[in-house]
């Protein structure tokens, strides 16, 4: 296969696999691209790691060797090497993994390993999509009414307006492809005190959601308790806030998860009452188990990006390889693209007939001529083939 | 009685209520009151509202009667009215509680009416203490380790490193004095990612409090998860993330609550099995109760402010009751002003045998002479009448 990019080239492969990456690493990885492979059986990986360990776990997991191709990685990122070291070591199974998509091998990434330096190296490897200016970390959790996209969780700290804005087109193209909703709705998430309708920026940014063509779908305000009750699909704040509300409602429910343990081994009664009630309770533990929701994704760069949880099992990492070939099959990043430029021309974008073309934002003169060109994220799957 | 203030002077009153604030008003005011009376045979109340229906309903609540003085107040201020509309009101209920705090007659005051009206007025009327910026707002939450107390939870969306210093400050003074710890450890809320450790204002305020006379019990950064885990007794944030984490925590809880509803209710047996886990599934039901942690207090102005759940019952307002006699009893505002003091000159307040008396850093400057003089909260109550 050629090196160098291709643009607008079908990839050969699906996805990239960084192998090595993860506590569990490479079994609990090749368990998951086995169970992918079944339910995916379009999908073809390129495996990035220590080719002759992997190629003997590959011998005994026929539907992963059938959708497998191996490429030799001499090094692996360990858990816990600062993103500036890792940006230094060239020949590791993460970097050239996230090498695969940037040339146009591979549609998108997905890794297991230290989440520090795959948002660094992706960051710098693959860049940033047309229009927009930062990528955000997103993920699906449940809610009183389906799932729900919360999104930045932790990718930037520094933020304005304008990143909120871009967020939240990010946000609406992943409920698209990964939810499957046609027209998701989205909301800006802010504290409840009339007085203190949040900081300047997060004011700054519903105006611009109004005036954009994701207005229609944009619900104002949510707050903090509206994320788990499931109000809008998409939930937009910053890094740090959506990192804290996130860990934050995990904990909460592991709190409860704990206490609910000791009620049912409290006394005799409570025990068999457990036990008469647990296909029941087992149903509710498979609805929250966080391997469901194991997947979070850096959006926003020239390729799909997906970093599993690193102690995570086979069927987690399963379902971090659902999430990413259901971004790569259905256009995901071909409607940030539309959407960003959209919002980067301003409301006249959105109602066109309200007369001339408008002045664009200040944000605007950030974006370069040329930087439009199509990339090389098509999709390579069918739709079809998804879950 | 005499009007004015005087500093110093044991108030008449425990606390001044605003009877006609919250929901239920003033009905469950007023049984909160009866219940608080039974506990507290010492605290004495001042009730502001509309005379002729208080005396009627005092009339019915025996205990109450005896441990409360009425005064008229001709205005109610509703729960939907803006914050600076609010102060334009001078002879509502909830202003005229707050003014009796102001002048020395009750050293404080609780209501369970508008938020934003509540502190805008506190703020306004009573004054930050000395060496405090800003006002936070502060509650207790339920974790895997006992009680924990967070703040900011929305007082202040605009904020710098000082500011969360000394939010741990009051935060200490918190929970020694609601939750009787007598040396409680305090954490810094911050995002997980290494690459990302928070913004400027956090990594200073951890470097201001690993200096200060709290560095012994401040145990640096936490994230969400460490909030319902307990890992420390206190959790310092902003007031934007604060409200937020909040939220998003009961939201979570919340979820949890209904899903299980809807897993014992799913099955015949596993009604059968609820039935049998109900004393322990009650006893949970208890130790969650929100009512339990009803009592958002405004921390760090001269004089006690406690805001009950507008639409809690008796019950719920007399624990924000107990939490504002706790406060009272327990020398809250001479802790922070102590605290606060110390924090403001340095780390050589922390340890002086260091080296020559520290230069004050930055912040130091808005000390402005004068405002050391002792204020009137000092307590009206023996702790020994307190739970």
């Amino acid at each position: 296969m050629s090196e160098g990019s291709i643009a607008g080239r079908v990839p050969a492969y699906s996805l990239a696999i960084d192998a090595m990456g993860g506590d569990n690493a490479p079994d609990a990885v090749l368990d998951g691209i086995e169970l992918s492979a079944e339910r995916h059986p379009e999908a073809r990986f390129l495996l990035l790691g220590d080719e002759a360990k992997l190629s003997g776990l590959l011998a005994r997991r026929p539907r992963a060797a059938r959708a497998c191709s191996l490429r030799h990685a001499a090094e692996a990122i360990p858990g816990d090497m600062k993103p500036t070291a890792a940006l230094r070591v060239r020949g590791s199974s993460m970097r050239m993994a996230i090498d695969a998509v940037a040339v146009g091998e591979a549609a998108g990434v997905v890794s297991a390993g230290n989440t520090g330096a795959l948002m660094a190296l992706a960051k710098i490897v693959l860049k940033t999509l047309p229009d927009i200016d930062r990528p955000a970390l997103a993920a699906i959790g449940p809610s009183a009414r389906g799932d729900v996209v919360l999104l930045d969780l932790g990718a930037n700290v520094q933020y304005d307006a304008r990143n909120l804005a871009e967020f939240a087109v990010m946000g609406d193209a992943f409920a698209r492809a990964v939810l499957g909703l046609p027209a998701p709705t989205i909301g800006l998430l802010n504290v409840g005190s009339e007085e203190l309708k949040g900081d300047e920026r997060v004011r700054q940014a519903a105006e611009i959601l109004r005036d954009s063509h994701l207005g229609p779908n944009f619900r104002g305000f949510v707050e903090g308790h509206d994320i788990t009750a499931g109000t809008t699909d998409v939930v937009v704040t910053d890094g740090f806030t959506g990192n804290i509300a996130l860990k934050t409602g995990e904990g909460a429910m592991k709190l409860m998860g704990g206490l609910l343990k000791q009620v049912f081994t409290s006394t005799i009664l409570a025990r068999i009452g457990y036990l008469l009630a647990r296909p029941a309770l087992d149903r509710l533990r498979d609805y929250m188990d966080p391997r469901r929701y194991n997947g979070a994704v850096l959006v926003g760069l020239n390729g799909v990006v997906v970093k599993s949880h690193g102690g995570t099992d086979a069927l987690g990492f399963a379902h971090a390889v659902d999430v990413a070939l259901d971004m790569v099959s259905h256009g995901f990043n071909e409607r940030i693209r539309e959407g960003a430029a959209l919002l980067r021309r301003g409301p006249a974008a959105a109602a066109p007939e309200d007369g001339p073309p408008a002045v664009p934002p200040d944000g605007a003169s950030k974006q370069e001529p040329g930087r439009d060109t199509p990339g090389h994220e098509t999709p390579g799957l069918s739709s079809t083939a998804l879950r």
